[in-house]
């Protein structure tokens, strides 16, 4: 097949988003809607909210349907005509794993799977998907490329997304698709509803004078603001034509929670007392250093216009204007 | 933990085989059996052969249960008590999986969570899996190291092994397990039951003056008797030790698929036509040069005792005397 698909973002197409309600899904259908395509958004509110959907809404190009990507009865003939889908859709819930062992399997293997019969059932050929850095466990190179050696697993939620991405690939190679997977690092900005910055604001915005900080504070990570992650993906769509297309998404630099932290600290003006669960890690099979290497995307042409520090701010400032988010978790 | 497990193979203990019925699985429990210890087999006899049972069940320290991966209810309970689990069962069919694309995930990586669910409801801390060499896809390595770089997937089959072996150590991170992560290349032997040489034997003792083969021949594969295969398992679970240990196992030679057809012949005292499918693959998925680097395996001082070619000879034995089993499919 001629996966030459330059036209792909730029024509008026129908593009299939799981997890549209989601926070990169909701950003990411956005920008689709803005550039004139026609939207079917898929979400079953388990961690996205109505409330990102206020936008797109409003754009009769649009067209929301709640349901479980477990549902394929539901799922399947709503892929009929799309040129594409957008797999956004996971549990992400990285850190509690273990409190629930089916859970990432289900969710982001299982899941995958079914978009993926959907898919083949209504002849869909190309599929971008939300992959993560955690499937390259502790890395043992940095930063860390997408052609490093192959990893150990550390989390469960890492396990099935390296899952998620072998089935991909396996029906590129079985029924003619074409992937485009993307790892990113964790995403920050507008409608961030999870992670490190909610946790931290959370606390503060209960008690500005204690925080709370699992491990030693020194974990070292990259971030990457939601707007430039999209950029990248469209990006890498447009300009790269393989039958699979795998791209490290994150920015060329790193910071300590230690430092995220003072920034939230300063960005609210407030000073209060740090605590630390101890350790090097917040959590069993949290990954105490990442950092990738991007130069693959970079090489299209790609620059992040927002540091670490800009993408936190930004972040901080949503969650201050939004703290209806925090409630809901 | 103490990982330190010297006394694992020599000590009476209780271990699990899944897949007990099949290829390796039979074999393996036999040695077991042979070594004193106490042995729980299960299988669904999806592929496997009550006749396989014929040793073991004269063995008063053996038992066996029916049942399937599947059935969490019924595995669960039987787990209870065991020193370690050998998890062989596997749908093994890779040529297929394009027929039945829920098969593999199901069969190969959910069956493992359900096998890992039941080990940590019962404190079973240490796992055998059989893995495959097909995890690696087109490998750009050869001989392929344990630690070459991030491999692509070009099979529903490879995807479930390598998703299971994500499940494992992820659980093994997360749960405080060990385990004992071995990619087979193709096995060979007594009570070999699917693959290249059942197929050439099949079609010879139906019409020994015509062999088909899919692809040009040209593929280059490495085998390994199931015996060495088995005594590679031994080994290396009394001499390493770490949370997750990993080991190719195949032959440090390999052959094409012409000089097996040969052998084989050769070995039937008989000159068929050859016909050829064509092409250098003999599937959507097949790699054509499987060759794995077992300098990690060597380096605990083992050598497999079977070349390729007596490996091969040994299975046409095995199939000649026992034709009831192609038969059977």
């Amino acid at each position: 097949m001629d996966f030459s698909n330059k036209q792909l973002m730029e024509d008026t197409l129908r593009y299939f988003i799981t997890g549209c309600a989601g926070f990169i899904g909701s950003n990411l259908m956005d920008r689709l809607l803005q550039q004139g395509h026609e939207v079917i958004g898929y979400d079953n509110f388990s961690t996205g909210f109505k409330q990102f959907l206020q936008n797109a809404e409003k754009n009769p190009k649009f067209t929301f349907i709640e349901g479980d990507l477990l549902d394929r009865e539901k799922l399947t003939p709503l892929l009929k005509g799309c040129d594409a889908v957008f797999h956004i859709a996971a549990n992400a819930d990285i850190r509690f794993g273990r409190e629930h062992p089916f859970k990432d399997l289900e969710q982001n293997a299982i899941a995958t799977y079914n978009v993926l019969e959907a898919m083949r059932i209504n002849n869909v050929k190309r599929i971008a998907f939300a992959s993560t850095s955690a499937m390259y466990g502790e890395a043992k190179e940095f930063p860390t490329p997408e052609d490093t050696t192959l990893p150990i697993q550390t989390s469960l939620y890492g396990a099935s997304k390296l899952a998620a991405e072998g089935l991909i690939q396996a029906y590129c190679e079985g029924f003619g698709m074409q992937s485009y997977i993307f790892r990113f690092v964790s995403i920050l900005g507008e409608r961030y509803s999870h992670g490190h910055v909610f946790d931290f604001c959370k606390q503060l915005f209960t008690n500005p004078k204690k925080l709370h900080i699992l491990g030693n504070g020194k974990q070292r990570k990259s971030y990457l603001y939601v707007q430039d992650c999209i950029d990248a993906i469209f990006l890498a769509m447009e300009n790269t034509h393989d039958k699979i297309n795998i791209f490290n998404l994150g920015f060329d630099k790193y910071c300590e929670i230690n430092d995220s932290a003072n920034w939230i600290c300063e960005q609210l003006d407030i000073k209060p007392e740090l605590s630390y669960s101890g350790g090097d890690r917040g959590w069993v099979g949290d990954n105490p250093f990442v950092f990738l290497d991007c130069s693959r995307m970079r090489a299209l042409g790609w620059t992040p216009k927002f540091s670490i520090q800009d993408s936190i701010i930004q972040t901080v400032k949503f969650l201050k204007d939004n703290q209806w988010v925090l409630n809901q978790r």
